[in-house]
C-alpha cells in the first residue's frame, strides 16, 4: 500500500494541474506579502493570518511530495534549489508570537517569492547561467576592489579633514567612491575638495577612468565568453546533425585507393 | 465598371506620388499636433480645425483604397498594421464637441504620427524586429520583476517608518527602487536609511548589483541572438551563392572511383 | 622653371619634417586658442595677434602647396577634407576689426583645431568610419524622434498647466524628455506630475523603456554590422593569403582521375 | 657555499607556502593601511609602527630573494613589475620623521597594495591585457580630446561672462563638459546659458551626441578586436589539437594517385 501512495504522489508531482497550483500558491503568497505593506482592515489581517498558515502547509506538503517521490534521497539535499526550498519552508514553520521577531518572520516570508525561481525551469536555467558567469568575474571584481581600496585609502588620508562625512575612514570613503562611480552628484564631492586641493580633479578622473575601464573589460569578457560558448554549442550541434564526412575520412579513402592501384600495378607487372 | 474603379484605385495605391502624398499628409498631421501646443491666434485655430477634417477624410480615403484593392479581404484585418490604421482613423471620425472629451480627442490624434511607422517599410521592419526580440526577454523581465518585488517588500517592511513617501507601500517602494536603479539621487535615499540602519547600504548595493547583472545578461542575450541570426542568414546566403561542392559529394566521387578500380581489378584477374 | 618649383613643392609636401611642422603649427594654433580664454597681459595679447597672422599665412601656404602639387586640380575640391581646409583658411583671411564680429572670428579660429583630423590619416580614417555608420542609423534615429515627438505632444497637452517651464510647448517638452532619458533629476519631473495625475509614472516608464530599447537596438545594430564587415575583411584576407585549394578544385582533379581510369578500362577491355 | 644559499633561496621562492606568505603579508599591509584611517588607541598606533617596519623588511627580503635567484640579472630590471616592486620597497625604506612628509610616506605605503597585482599571476594577465588594449584606443582618445577642446574653447568664449565658475577658462570649461558628459546636473548648466542664448541647447546636444558616438565607437572597437584575438587564438588551438589534414594535403595525395595511374597506363600501353 505504501508503494501505491508513493506512485500516486509521483503522478501528482508530474501532474500539469499540480504544477500550476504550486505556481498559483507562490503568486498568492507574493500578493499577500505585497498586500501586508498597505494599511489593512482587521478582517483582512485575520484573513492573511489564515492564508499564511495555508501557504506554509501547502509548501510543506509540496516539498514532502518532492522528497518522498525522489528515488535518490541522499542526492535530494545536494541540489541547491532543494536546500533553498526546504530552508524557506522550515523557517516559515517556526511559530513567531513575539512582536520583536515579527519583522524577521515577515522578511523570511518574502523569500517565498524566490521559490518562483526554483519552480519555473526557465528561471532556474537563467539563474544557473548567471551563477556560471560568476567565477570568471572573480579576478575583475578583485582588481576593482583593489582600485577602490587604494583610492579610498588615499582619499581618506588626504580629504578626511575637508569632509569627514564623506572621507572619514576607509569604509565611508569606499561608499563615497561608489557614489562617484555611479556619477551621483559626484561633482559636488569634487568641487568641495578642489577648493583646498585644486588638482584633486586628477584623483576623480583617474578613478573614473580606471573603474570604467575595468568595468568595460568585465562586460566584454562576459560577452566574448558567452558568444564562444554559444558558437561551440552551435558547432557541436551542426556536427551531430549533418554527419558530414570529415577531411580526415576523405584522406583515408584516397589512401585506400592508392593502395588498391599500387596492388593492381604490382599484380600487372609480372605480365610484362 | 466596378472593376475599372478597383483597377484604377490599385494603380493609385502603387503610384509613387500617392505614397509620397500619404507620407506628406502624416508629416502635416504631426506638425499640426505640434503647432497646437503653442498659443495660436483665432485664425490659426480655425485653420487647424479645417486641416484636421481634411486629414481625417484623407486617411479614411487612403485606408478605404487599401481595403478595396486588397484581394484577400478576410486577411486584411489579420495584419496588425491594418487594424492599427483602421482604429486610429475610426476614432478620429467620432465627433468630439464636449470640452471634457477634447483632451482625449487630441491624444488620439497624436497616434496618427505612429502611422508614419505603418507607412514607411523600413520603420515597419525595425518595429517588427524589436517585437520579435520581446519573447526571449520575457523571463529576464520576470526575473527582474521578482528582484524588484522582493526588495520592495523588504524595503517597505523595514524603511516605511523612516520615510513613508519613499517606502510607504510596495508600489511606492518599487518606484523608489527604479529610481535607485537609474542612480537618480539614490545616495539621498540611502543616507536617510543609513542614519537608522547603518548597514542598509548592503540593501542598496546588492540591489544595484543584481539588477545591473540581470540587465547586462539581457543585453548580452539580445546581442548574441541577433548575431547568431545574422550569421545564420549570412551562412545561408553563402551556401546559396557559392554552389561549392560539399565534402560529402567529394566522398561519393572517390567511392565511385574505388568501385571503378575494383571492377577493373576484378576484370583483369582472370587474365592471370 | 615653373616645373622645377612644382617638383620642389611636391618634394616639400612629402617631406616628413614638413608634415611634422604642419601638425606642430596646428597644435600651436590650438594652444593659442586655449591661452586666449585666460586673462592675458598686453604683451601676450600682442604676441597672439602676430602668432595668429603667422598661423593664417602658414595654413594659406600649406593649402596652396597641396593645391599646386595636385595632379588633378578638378578633383581637388571634390574631396571633403580639402573643401573643409580651404574654407577654414579662407574665413581666417577675412580681416575682423569690428568688436562685434570679434566673437565670430574667434569661433572660426577654433575650427582650425579640426584641421588636426584632416592632417592625421588615422583620425581621418576614424571619422570616415563614423560617417559610414551614419546612414544605417537614420531609421533608428527617425523612430526615436517619432517616440520623442509623440510623448512630447502628449506631455505638452496633459502637463502644460502643471509646469509650463517643463511642458509649455512641444519643443520644451522634447527637451524635458531628453533630460528624462539621461536620468537627470527625472524623478523631480515625475513626482511633480504624479501629484495631479498619480498614474503619470506610466508615461515616464513606457518612455524610458521605449527609448532605452530603441537605443539598445541601435548599439547592437552597429556592433553587428561592424563585426560583419571585420569578418568579411578577415575572410577576404585569409583567402588571398593562403592560396589553399578549394573543394571545387579537388573535385575537378578527382573527375580527371575518373576519366583517366575509365579511359584505361576502355583501353584494356579489347584484350579480353 | 654561496651556491647552496642561492639554491636554497630558489627552492624557497618556488615554495607554495612562501608564495602564500607573500600574499598574506600584502593583505596584512592593506589592512594596516585601512586601519590607520580609523581613530586608533596609542597602543594600536605603536603596533602599526612595528608592523610597518616588519612589512618593509619582509618586502625587502622577498625582492632580494627574487633578484638573487634570477639567472639573468640584467633582464631583471627590464620587467615592469620588478621595477615597480623595487621602487615601492625602496621608497618605503626612506626614514620619514618629519611630520610634513608623513602624508607622502603614508601615500607611498598605499601603493604596496598594488603589489597584490604583481604577485597574483591572474591579475597580472588582466592588467597586461588592459595595457595591450591602450594603444588602439589612442586615436579615439585623441579625437575625443579634440572634441572636448573645441567645445571648451567655444564654451569659454561665449559663456564665460554668464558663469565664470563653470566657463571661466578652457581648463574649467573642459571640466564642466566632462560633467555634462556624465549627465551630472547637466540641465542646470544648460538652463543657465539658455536664459541668455535660448539656442545654446544645440551646443549641449551636439556635444553629447559627438562624445557618446565617439565613446560607443571606442567600446565597439575594443569588443571587435578582443573577439578577433579570441577567435584567432581558438582557430590556432583547433589547428594544433586536431591535426586534421588540410585540403592542400588531400590535393597532394590525389595528384600522387594521378601520377600512379598515368604511369600504369604508360606501362600497359606497350601491351596493346
Amino acid at each position: 500500500m505504501a508503494f501505491s501512495i508513493v506512485s500516486w504522489l509521483d503522478k501528482l508531482k508530474n501532474n500539469k494541474i499540480f504544477e500550476m497550483t504550486v505556481v498559483a500558491v507562490i503568486i498568492i503568497s507574493a500578493l499577500e506579502i505585497g498586500a501586508k505593506t498597505f494599511p489593512l482592515s482587521d478582517g483582512a489581517v485575520d484573513f492573511t493570518k489564515i492564508l499564511d498558515k495555508f501557504i506554509t502547509l501547502f509548501f510543506l506538503f509540496e516539498i514532502s511530495v518532492r522528497f518522498i517521490t525522489d528515488n535518490n534521497k541522499k542526492a535530494f539535499f545536494k541540489k541547491g534549489w532543494n536546500i533553498f526550498d526546504t530552508l524557506v519552508v522550515a523557517i516559515s514553520l517556526i511559530p513567531v508570537d513575539d512582536s520583536e521577531m515579527a519583522l524577521l518572520a515577515r522578511l523570511v516570508r518574502v523569500f517565498r517569492v524566490l521559490r518562483m525561481v526554483s519552480v519555473v525551469p526557465e528561471l532556474r536555467v537563467l539563474i544557473n547561467s548567471l551563477l556560471k558567469a560568476m567565477p570568471q568575474l572573480f579576478y575583475v571584481v578583485l582588481l576593482m576592489f583593489i582600485i577602490f581600496y587604494i583610492y579610498a585609502a588615499v582619499g581618506s588620508y588626504v580629504f578626511s579633514t575637508i569632509n569627514p562625512v564623506l572621507w572619514g575612514d576607509i569604509a565611508i570613503s569606499m561608499l563615497t567612491l561608489f557614489r562617484v562611480m555611479t556619477f551621483e552628484d559626484w561633482t559636488d564631492v569634487m568641487y568641495e575638495t578642489m577648493e583646498i586641493y585644486p588638482y584633486s580633479w586628477i584623483f576623480y578622473f583617474t578613478f573614473i577612468f580606471f573603474t570604467a575601464f575595468a568595468f568595460l573589460n568585465m562586460v566584454i569578457g562576459i560577452v566574448v565568453s558567452v558568444m564562444e560558448q554559444e558558437q561551440a554549442a552551435l558547432a557541436r550541434e551542426n556536427a551531430e546533425e549533418n554527419h558530414e564526412p570529415t577531411i580526415a575520412s576523405l584522406q583515408a579513402e584516397i589512401q585506400e585507393l592508392k593502395a588498391l592501384i599500387m596492388a593492381q600495378q604490382a599484380a600487372s607487372k609480372p605480365q610484362e
